[in-house]
């Protein structure tokens, strides 16, 4: 009796764990949304800016981060962002049924596979490609937990870059300087715009403070993105392999295999004509905007490295 | 002890019940993976063949049948498959960790969520874009279970149309005749070639039989598509507004309104020169491999409504 008693309750624990699940009558019905992906409330981080402005160093950094994983640039993205704009248009939504939430949810399907599936899983997803910069709207409204770092740098460091390590960049005409700066411009004014209009969901990283005061850029960074900041991050270059996984297609992956250092600062001295230096004003309004000396061909970034970088701005900057 | 041996079978079954799953230590751990959408198992039916080949007509069809919901066009999936195309190549690839499998995995998911929610659910989700009929290996790796209905027509008929009703079709060139008889030639292989190889899961439909013999076909591509025959699918015309919704930018709405009759069959007589009638074995061989009669400008249409249509057929017919 005594035995059948223990039975009995077993039986009963049986039936009311709350680790069970029984189900009436179950039949084998397969369920047909049964293709599971990430919700779009991952709190995704999205770096961007105009290329060669320090986005791929910035990846680094992060990759470096135990729990963060951006990879390198899909250059399809952004692309892919370009394309589904050109269909959204209101009387084709209207006569095919394809509306901007059917839109909405087939493009936060495409880009999060590919996020989530081009590198290692981790607790944070990351995405680096420069022009996702110009679609900040759209992605706070596919991923509303995102958040996204804009790089901004010199533009006669980023110009001198395209044209010295020859990287080609669809809309800089390497054999017209002026040129190069206009477009700068147009770009740069674009992505701020974005990234205010953003607000707390968009952080300015200026590329000559990450590099002269790295530990409380990052630092400044760890708090925008809600985690923990790790010594690692400092030293991107020693976890280079499985942590930073860099492939031959990034122009900037042989540089990221150095420490961060302060070369890249000055190397555009001497390389622009001084009749083009000063009409850099008329150019590009915005290097001088965003808090940059235009006045001297060889200025000094000490205010970048200042302890009230942050104080005294612009709205821009 | 009798008692007790029967309490230890209750034990026994509720522990390998099939109905019960038991899950240790279940925390309440909200799933990153939360997002369903459907799987790329769904017995997905895509129609497509060269536009102007009765398209429009065969998913009127399809959706008059009351569990099956094709919709207008979207026009976008098609060129999204060849967008996605674009940028399969195998360095960037590997560079990027964009694999095969990872683009697999976004493209269906982007193409799985415009189908599903372009129109309502049903049991069976059709979609019609007549030039997903260049895609067909990478739709059967996609979707697995899918099936396609490849609609064939006289090439004649087809350009007239085209002409007279003034649609504009990519590569077909209104001014330059031959150059459009060329381009059918050229695409209608493709599409043949692709649907042969799909084996079982391709079907070919003559607009000619369908039109002619209506019933019969139905009959055969619901068999094919393995649903059950519904006579509404016989009188889709009765069924325009909710069942089969048309749009006013889908060129055959308005054709579509009418039964299916056979007027459609001989539009395009005495609507070519003789002398470009004459060349057609060589400037569209196709026409005359599928079936059709190239020899005379008015043929007759009997051979595709006879009872041994299926019969003698060359292997591309």
């Amino acid at each position: 009796m005594k035995r059948c008693k223990i039975l009995e309750i077993e039986i009963q624990n049986l039936k009311l764990s709350e680790n069970l699940v029984v189900f009436e009558e179950q039949k084998q019905i397969p369920e047909r949304e049964s293709r599971k992906i990430l919700s779009n409330d991952e709190p995704l981080i999205f770096v961007g800016g105009i290329p060669r402005s320090g986005t791929t160093l910035m990846r680094a950094i992060l990759d470096a981060h135990p729990n963060v994983r951006c990879g390198g640039e899909t250059m399809m993205i952004p692309n892919f962002l370009s394309w589904q704009a050109s269909w959204r248009k209101s009387d084709w939504a209207n006569n095919t049924g394809i509306t901007r939430k059917v839109m909405d949810d087939a493009v936060s399907a495409f880009m999060m596979e590919i996020i989530a599936k081009h590198g290692e899983m981790a607790d944070r997803l990351c995405n680096k490609d420069p022009y996702t910069a110009l679609w900040l709207p759209t992605l706070q409204r596919l991923y509303p937990n995102s958040k996204f770092i804009l790089m901004i740098r010199d533009a006669r460091a980023i110009i001198h870059s395209m044209i010295e390590r020859k990287v080609p960049v669809v809309g800089y005409n390497i054999s017209d300087e002026k040129q190069m700066f206009r477009n700068w411009n147009t770009e740069i004014r674009k992505m701020t715009t974005q990234c205010m209009m953003a607000g707390g969901n968009c952080l300015k990283v200026y590329y000559e403070r990450l590099i002269q005061r790295p530990k409380d850029e990052i630092e400044r960074i760890c708090q925008f993105l809600d985690i923990e900041f790790d010594e690692r991050m400092l030293k991107h270059e020693e976890f280079i392999g499985v942590e930073v996984a860099l492939s031959s297609q990034e122009f900037s992956a042989s540089q990221v295999k150095n420490s961060i250092n302060n070369e890249p600062l000055t190397s555009w001295f001497d390389c622009f004509d001084m009749e083009l230096l000063s009409k850099l004003d008329r150019l590009a309004p915005f290097l001088k905007l965003l808090g940059y000396d235009t006045e001297s061909d060889k200025p000094s970034y000490d205010y970048f490295a200042s302890d009230d970088f942050f104080e005294f701005r612009s709205v821009y900057s």
